[in-house]
């Protein structure tokens, strides 16, 4: 089932995907279950949002594809390596990423995200899976001079508009076989197979919610592979993700 | 003026302090004004809460006072280093900071904390202080050894309980002046003084709002002196701010 959240003559409303239709819910499934209005519109028709705003933490997991980690020359980690973004940099399907003035070398990083729908405190990794409303596909946009130079990653990938996601959550996805892609302008850049992940989905989760917390409607973005790149104004950053769908974002400079 | 929130007879309200007494508000005054609804009670019968839940944000600032960069061995950073902690991590006077089981060194940070009153976003150093709806006490609790393993600082930083914050909200406060003082069990480990602050609160509050939109409830850790050391279970923390407060943790270790 994928769903989404869109904006529809100035409402923004959640709906599940059928065909080339939006089946209207009555409101966000994730607190109020999957009862239907009966209203039914083409997806042509609504203009599509990031699904899910946290409400708390953006959790992102650093170097957990070993060629990444290869290609800035990092160790792979010997446990899960967590940031976090704030929910400030969250923005959705076609909004622009702002290219701070700060920066000189802003990055995309494709990734698969794991949307939270239950709280999560000490979970086992076999009890994990259970805490998963969904996954959605998300863009851990790094400013990668920053990055390095403050040491901490905070304010390299917290600036506004620097973690796209989208254009839905699928709660049935099988991560056996998935994989997400990245193109720069319809060239490919990044092709990664989430069975190359180091720690894999319900390994993170445990992890994470060993230290915090994890509310409904809390994203872990779950890591990138190989081949991240900087972006220039004008460019425009896909990230694919099969079963999911396709997260576009124009690229601009900050006015 | 003191603002705190707290509970009474089972219902969450906020009030200005007046002497022994809390005069009830209609609302939450950062959103809501200051108009009162008549009631006052003393502060013997209500139960203080953590001021303010940040719904988006709580920014740090590392290596903010000299002395404690020194003890460390770390260099002066040459702009403000900033990281988050999940607003899961925040609690209230007199709740129980909780030792994790990952780590063997939990220490104790006293700080002075901003709270934002108004979304901010690219805002000048002049302008700043226009942002501020006030200052309360807070500890930015750090697991030390996981501070140096992970490298990263969200996880160290970040468990559950990790942010005790209050007991009120200053409206008022002289920064020129004042200072924090941190006391393990009744004994002084730390004093700082303000003016001591490498990067001060407006230099701060620009410098983070070029990154990330600051949001009203938001808060701003502003960095700790020196002094900072660990705790046991069956401690207790207070973090003082002449004319905010004392802010007291007892530790226990997680069941």
């Amino acid at each position: 089932m994928k769903i989404t959240r869109f904006s529809h003559n100035d409402a923004i409303k959640f709906g599940i995907v059928d065909e080339t239709d939006v089946v209207v819910l009555q409101g966000d499934p994730m607190f109020a279950g999957f009862d239907t209005t009966g209203e039914r519109l083409p997806l042509t028709d609504v203009a599509l949002l990031a699904p899910v705003i946290p409400r708390s933490k953006v959790v992102c997991v650093g170097r957990n594809y070993r060629a990444h980690a290869d290609e800035f020359g990092n160790d792979v980690p010997s446990e899960p390596l967590l940031f976090l973004k704030p929910n400030t940099a969250v923005v959705g399907p076609g909004d622009a990423i702002v290219r701070p003035a700060q920066s000189d070398d802003t990055q995309w990083e494709g990734e698969l995200a794991i949307v939270i729908g239950r709280i999560a405190k000490n979970v086992s990794v076999a009890d994990a899976m259970g805490c998963v409303f969904g996954y959605t596909v998300a863009n851990d946009v790094t400013a990668r001079d920053l990055q390095r130079s403050d040491g901490q990653w905070a304010r390299a990938k917290g600036f506004d508009t620097f973690c796209p996601v989208g254009p839905a959550i699928e709660t049935d996805l099988d991560l056996e076989s998935g994989e997400v892609i990245t193109r720069l302008n319809g060239v490919e850049k990044q092709r990664g197979a989430f069975r190359d992940m180091i720690f894999d989905v319900p390994t993170i989760i445990a992890y994470a919610s060993a230290a915090f917390t994890l509310l409904p409607g809390d994203i872990i973005l779950t890591g990138t592979p190989a081949g991240v790149g900087a972006f220039d104004a004008g460019d425009v950053v896909e990230v694919e993700i099969p079963g999911i769908g396709t997260l576009r974002n124009p690229v601009r400079d900050a006015a």
